[in-house]
């Protein structure tokens, strides 16, 4: 298999501000033509520090992508250090010089002359023009090694490593080729998974099965290898329906859709509309449903009620149920659920009340106490849950919990 | 100035999926004591690789931090790597096996041998403990290098780090002391922002000023350097000042503070409680309003009405503005936030309306058309935004613009 690596340009990628993210975008195109990733290295710039970097790269790898550093200012060093490294003077180059020069009159600017820098290219290098930008990216051939210096931004880099790179590592890798499918679980815990499923997939050195643990769900991420694309694919799927049986419905995704977007298929195909009551999600939950393009065909609206009065006028929840049982109860959530699903007219609603801290527990109702409410024409229903973690967590699993409680109410 | 670098240890770590976060906090504490990151590197389990970057890292740098690669599994093979490149011996520490077994029987579990896999430490090295996990942190020091071997999740690191690093760094880097502050600022655009203060920076060699821009907003870091912590704190301040009084009320906040926490303060301390009724954010104010502990004291509530019914039905919004004004429309912001304050009851309220898209957009209301609405006890006004991005970026950005016209609102 051929191996790969990343070298991240830019001292802000240094700080504690900003990391590099590019990788994990440019890892995904080239596992997916069989190419792994064996080293990322993240410099800024110190020319002795990124020539030994480059060094060492050209040694071990056959495939080298840096990213960031080809711009107009003093720091831009990455063109001079991979020229020094592969031997190559660097040469102006008209052709690029009157590209930047034209995109610079395009916009009515005159270019300055630290952009010159940016035609210098090392001799016997492709140029890898740059639609979204002024720097152009460089495809140096050396030693049966491939060698891309891209753009920082993604929107530039993107773009141009799809046009000018992939056919080119499509070839080299020819006879390897990788599928991936990717298990979203929720509602399960890391032991429990691993015992339902590791007599599954330990049967499988083809695919690698990968489990990863996210706040509130679990992945995982399962990857084939084969000599043909088809082969890949046969192989990654047939452990994919061995595991999607066994786990049946604590399965919501094998194909990335966040949980959001799986409710929102489910209340489309049904033709429901949904509405939320929050109080500890703070609106958490219709936040998630409106994040997915075209939620409006589904979503109604929400009421988030943080205090008790709230609670009483927008939802209808009786003074009586808020003194007898407490804010933080199924009989709240349930009323607030009915409140809000009759309030707004929505076919189903869904509702979360809860203490998500750091203040606000009690030895009855500690911090993390959650109870999720659902009503539909038929029943309304609640589930208490105590969840570990921070404000945030707990507000986060909160949110996820609800969307999933409507996910097994409409599953078939 | 000493010269750190980091090194992430874990296949993970070069998956698509994840990549190292560990080094933005490392870097955050590196710095305070004046030390600066000149590299990072990611590596997997293949120990040739990572014996080369260990011994690169041993060549040119004072401090060698490792993340990663401690546990029990034979992948771990970190400990291994940096025995070998320092000369050690690996000897099984019985004090640390007993630790090990202990925290393994106080759950009710038997230790798996390959637990004392965690008890092999470097000759010569110093054991750090791990009150939150299994795996020990180990500590080498070579030839006047500082060499700390950490375990890879955040909870277990970083007290680690606090307890038995700081210490330490800050005898090594003694005479360079740091201060930073960090200046929040919205509703200025880059180079409008550039032109106000570059004439003030650009004076200044020590601190440095490095300008960063995130979604909706600009940030100003600024770094001095000096002997004395005291010293470097008053060249921070200095320029700090003028900056600030330079952009007013731009600046929302100079010592870390999120928007929705600067407004918290604000309400707070009017003894103000706030509502929010929101279209096209879906619940995102309210869920800013609400991540910060104790928001139950001044956030009263929200209405997210997606649908014109909602509108109508939860805010009172008539029927005769939506259909002469449109949803998304001054008029409309209007009425929804007085809606929303005289239903919930709260002392002031802010509304969006608008069309985050990706669909939805019209010649006369492009997609990223956004009303913001404020009513309080003595007006109502609304502002027109027209805001660039995807669906993502539009949500993000209108609810900082709402957030933005409460601070602006109640400055003094």
């Amino acid at each position: 298999m051929l191996r790969a690596e990343i070298i991240a340009i830019g001292s802000e990628l240094l700080t504690p501000y900003r990391t590099d993210t590019n990788s994990l975008w440019l890892t995904e195109r080239l596992n997916s033509v069989g190419i792994e990733v064996q080293i990322k290295t993240i410099v800024g710039d110190d020319e002795a520090i990124m020539e030994e970097s480059v060094r060492d790269a050209l040694k071990r790898s056959d495939v080298i992508i840096s990213t960031g550093g080809l711009g107009p200012t003093e720091d831009d060093i990455t063109r001079k250090v991979f020229a020094r490294v592969t031997g190559r003077q660097l040469t102006l180059d008209y052709e690029v010089l009157e590209g930047i020069r034209h995109r610079f009159a395009s916009r009515g600017y005159q270019m300055t002359p630290n952009n010159e820098r940016q035609a210098l290219i090392p001799q016997g290098a492709r140029v890898l023009q740059n639609p979204n930008g002024t720097a152009p990216g460089i495809r140096i051939d050396q030693d049966n090694k491939l060698i891309v210096l891209l753009p920082g931004p993604p929107r530039e880099n993107q773009p141009m490593f799809i046009d000018y790179v992939m056919s080119e590592l499509e070839r080299m890798s020819r006879g390897v080729r990788i599928a991936r499918r990717v298990l979203k679980v929720t509602g399960l815990g890391e032991s429990a998974l691993d015992d339902m499923i590791a007599p599954i997939y330990k049967e499988y050195t083809n695919p690698v099965t990968t489990i990863l643990f996210t706040d509130s769900e679990i992945e995982i991420h399962l990857t084939a290898t084969a000599e043909t694309a088809v082969h890949a694919e046969e192989i990654v799927l047939e452990l994919t329906d061995k595991l999607e049986e066994k786990l049946g419905y604590y399965v919501y995704s094998t194909s990335g859709e966040m949980l959001e977007e799986v409710v929102g298929h489910q209340l489309r195909l049904k033709q429901f509309t949904i509405a939320t009551a929050e109080s500890c999600t703070g609106g958490l939950v219709a936040e998630r449903l409106t994040r997915v393009p075209g939620s409006s065909d589904y979503f109604a609206g929400s009421v988030v009620s943080y205090t008790n009065d709230a609670k009483a006028r927008l939802l209808g929840v009786s003074e009586e149920a808020l003194e007898r049982y407490g804010a933080v109860s199924g009989e709240v959530a349930e009323a607030m659920a009915r409140g809000v699903k009759q309030r707004i007219g929505a076919t189903i609603a869904v509702s979360v009340t809860g203490t998500a801290g750091p203040g606000g527990g009690t030895d009855a109702v500690p911090v993390g106490t959650v109870y999720i409410g659902l009503a539909d024409e038929l029943v309304t229903s609640n589930r208490r849950l105590v969840l570990p973690g921070d404000r945030h967590l707990v507000r986060w699993r909160a949110s996820t919990a609800a969307l999933e409680m409507v996910r097994r109410r409409y599953l078939v």
